[in-house]
């Protein structure tokens, strides 16, 4: 693919994780999108033949591997390190769009997927569980249990996808700093009792 | 209002929480709403003159106010006897519906309103605020500090919405077990630092 063709295709892909995030997927169709990145309505069925269906799993993909590398990145320094990185991104999110912005991957698994599009209901799967795998690696790698690691690394996926929507629902980000302090506790605790 | 249109009124409100909580707000309209509840589509603006957003600001409070109602019941046994049924509830609508249906506040709090539609996201808003404020006050009535107590209540509601949406995308309660032994472990922590 020629670079001009990758640039095209990646914005497509950016530009419908953002407005998942911001509006859902039922709500977002491949002509908005189109209009969205100033791309031509036929441009993104040639990128994307799958249609939305595949647009919208690749944008899970994207957010995820975004995600994935800030993880993989910071939790060398350790799971609270890894926690703080995670955090900050999420709230860098909905404070920079004045809290009308979220998680895609969220925006995708409150939606009951249509016969047959299940697609980007399972690429949401696997990136809460790439998340959660890698914060629990962390988690075990500095002391604690594989259970105490699963838990906690669970808790705070939710706890965080949890907060972006408290946080846009209250036009706050108050909801953040609290669940951030609790979440270093757990970890603390999880590495304590090992 | 007659018994007969108050039956006909909630059973609006009740199809509405369902149906937003499956497909999110943007997804559902008040044709699809009168169809949902088998009411005939002038009954649906004779009873709601907002139109949607008069139906799905209702919807949000319907689900606060059952929540809320199990959670001061509950809440008398102590913060982890109403977190249990906090999580319960949560459980037991994402099982039953095969992971289809989540929680219409949730879905309200995902998706960015249209310029003058903000009523539902609002009580969305205070909707969480008022699940909060009662695992707040059970948590410091058995000793928890101020500020231990705000923490833990928004570490509750959002790690239980979120765990919502990781169980819907994974298709499986598991999730669901882990989070709930961390948040025991959240209050435990909480009484035990008084």
């Amino acid at each position: 693919m020629a670079e001009d063709d990758a640039g095209s295709r990646d914005r497509l892909v950016i530009g419908a994780a953002d407005m998942i995030s911001r509006r859902g997927l039922n709500a977002t169709s491949v002509r908005e999108l189109a209009k969205h990145a100033k791309a031509p309505l036929g441009s993104t069925y040639h990128y994307f033949p799958g249609g939305k269906q595949q647009v919208a799993t690749e944008a899970v993909q994207f957010a995820g591997d975004l995600v994935a590398r800030t993880l993989i990145a910071e939790l060398r320094a350790g799971p609270v390190a890894g926690l703080r990185a995670f955090l900050k991104l999420w709230r860098d999110t909905v404070v920079r769009s004045g809290f009308r912005a979220g998680c895609p991957v969220l925006a995708v698994s409150v939606e009951e997927p249509h016969v047959g599009e299940t697609a980007p209901l399972q690429a949401a799967d696997n990136v809460f569980k790439q998340w959660e795998s890698l914060l629990a690696r962390s988690l075990r790698d500095y002391g604690a249990t594989r259970k105490d690691a699963d838990q906690v690394a669970t808790l705070i996926v939710a706890a965080v996808e949890g907060t972006v929507a408290v946080c846009r629902a209250a036009r706050s980000i108050e909801p953040f700093d609290r669940v951030a302090i609790q979440l270093e506790r757990a970890i603390a605790a999880a590495l304590g009792a090992k």
